[in-house]
């Protein structure tokens, strides 16, 4: 490991991993700026991104790789991958087809939180395909 | 706990903190859509972050509340939260000024992995301020 200026300042890629083995991934659409959807990587599974130039994740619920689109198709070709001052967090700028959450959504952040409340969300997205069409297939 | 359908479908906003009573927040530029940083909150972080309509997270190398700008002057004001799928990730959408880095960049995310290496870095940004000259003053 470098020290604190090498890793803030230095041109030195040395993505920090957690105690998990994982490193957190935003998608986020490289025309739009929109953020599709927050992921996990480990070193496997950022490797296989920077060598197939498509997203692959860790599944922590699954505990296994996932190329993302695998099951649905709807995968992510990656732009460029940037990293934060403390290289502990990636931005992945894709291009990425409609859906990109399993909900249905083009992106997972389809709510927020309701002006002057603290408990309440509203819908601020429609859905683009139906997952039940899409997940069915493969089961 | 609702079931996977309420926290996915339904509009009852219920945040997934991890073992360590965490979220991941990203800080969105409201205006231009570019990710400022990556941080954590816990209930607390939260809660004051609604009530006050400036973003405060829990700094996890510090273990306590720390208000965004609180030595910098660099608040982020909330414009909107964002929450995704299985609500386990906020989006704070952000009116911010200028330096929203401790290393003297606008983003955290100044860097980006240069095509065709898995290793080295390039910049993508200028600095905006002099980290030295904002958090002298304090000390």
């Amino acid at each position: 490991m470098g020290t604190k200026q090498d890793i803030e300042e230095g041109v030195e890629f040395a993505p920090k991993f957690d105690d998990n083995g994982l490193i957190t991934a935003i998608a986020q659409d490289s025309q739009s700026g929109q953020i599709l959807m927050v992921a996990y990587m480990n070193r496997q599974a950022l490797d296989l991104t920077i060598q197939t130039g498509y997203a692959t994740y860790f599944s922590r619920s699954r505990q296994k790789l996932w190329k993302k689109g695998e099951q649905s198709g709807h995968v992510q070709k990656v732009e460029q991958i940037l990293v934060d001052c403390d290289q502990d967090c990636l931005i992945l700028k894709v291009i990425a087809d409609a859906g990109q959450c399993h909900v249905g959504y083009r992106s997972c952040f389809y709510r927020a939180l309701k002006k002057n409340t603290d408990k309440k969300l509203k819908l601020i997205a429609d859905k683009v395909y139906d997952p039940k069409k899409i997940y069915r297939k493969q089961s």
